[in-house]
């Protein structure tokens, strides 16, 4: 990649992103140092703590930085944004030894962002996203993520039948409303790896999947319609990772 | 309150609030019609179902219904809110023989709504605020809860202190990163009332809570900080909830 690149807002075809703020930058240069291209400081920021920080990440990998205000104004999508990273986009390889997350169409910025940092928090480092979906490098999703984007595989596959080809002799548990056994009521078996798998914020999971593994409902009362995405990945990561967190 | 109310946009010291959106509104009018008093519908709302069910509750009801595109475009945040319901705010009163969930100056709008619909879908009627704390009547918060927020009794309380003088006889189990206990080691008796209590979104509970109860902590790695507060209430709420929803 030429890393002399044209700086200029976010969009998904290009093949570099941001991160914007203190907290998803130092995430980026401790997680994906290789991948930085530079860093960007605004002069308002006063935190000598965070600033030392910074300095050491980018001198132990030869990363450039440079305080400039137009290029962190003109980037930038919030006024309390004073750091920005600039990175190289990459692809990740799911591991097959591991449990996974499958997300069918997310469409969600701010939800994506969310269910990346539960996942991280309960120990899934694998994700595998279900096209169309919305674009985990989007510097909106870097942000809901507070950097772990940078500390999972995430890989884009065509259809769910593409993902079930490269990923075979694993446990299927499509979360469905209309799904076949209640959340809590079975035990997984942890020898067996798993892949927990949600359908779109509005129209969830369509009933093909009801025949592609052993379909999951979270039970709730009938005032709402269903859980929010991200709720619903939370808690099924927490029942099915529980006594598992070291 | 007088109904001839002045139609601008929403600030907090309005007696009047906002629900922007077909599924907002509809919850607001099957759940407290009496707290309605305007309808606005925009000429582009295209839907003939929803205006017939509008037209219906409004009807049953005696809300007056108003096609009125200059007041819609006037107070919506979003290009697409095509109907606004204008409502009284109201004050609810806690259920002293339920459980509860209670949020420590709670500060983001987004997460208030997502805790509101996930309080709700588990069987929570009864939230406490400990002031300073978001505005639940503010449109946003109204619209994340996809108008589960008037199915649910919400009041404010000057401090903790102030909330349990008023709710004895209940188990407090405040969720702390230094919790004693691991949420889903112990099962808490259900004859018992239970208030679940969560801090505020960057900086959790304080000490001081460490004595209010068993605190409880939601075991997860240490390659992030905390879980996102709505993530942690659902898993909370979630648990607790366990095999009674009907």
């Amino acid at each position: 990649m030429n890393r002399n690149i044209e700086l200029k807002k976010y969009h998904k075809a290009m093949e570099h992103s941001y991160s914007f703020g203190a907290f998803p930058t130092i995430e980026l240069l401790k997680n994906q140092p290789q991948k930085v291209i530079k860093i960007y400081i605004h002069t308002d920021m006063t935190s000598i703590s965070q600033a030392e920080l910074l300095d050491d990440l980018c001198n132990r990998h030869t990363i450039p930085l440079e305080y400039n205000n137009r290029v962190v104004e003109k980037l930038r999508d919030k006024e309390n944004c004073l750091m920005i990273g600039v990175f190289e986009k990459y692809k990740s390889h799911l591991n097959a030894s591991e449990n996974h997350v499958v997300l069918v169409n997310p469409s969600d910025m701010g939800n994506m962002g969310t269910i990346i940092r539960t996942c991280v928090g309960f120990g899934i480092q694998n994700l595998a996203i279900i096209e169309p979906g919305v674009d985990v490098f989007h510097p909106k999703a870097v942000r809901a993520s507070m950097g772990s984007l940078f500390q999972i595989n995430i890989t884009y596959f065509s259809s769910f039948a593409e993902y079930q080809k490269q990923f075979t002799k694993r446990k299927i548990y499509p979360f469905m409303l209309k799904g076949a056994v209640e959340l809590g009521s079975f035990v997984h078996n942890q020898e067996d790896r798993f892949s927990l798998v949600f359908g779109n914020e509005a129209t969830g999971l369509d009933d093909s999947f009801l025949e592609a593994g052993v379909s999951v409902y979270i039970p709730h009362t009938h005032k709402i319609d269903s859980l929010n995405l991200s709720l619903a990945v939370g808690i099924g990561v927490y029942e099915f990772t529980k006594n598992t967190i070291l």
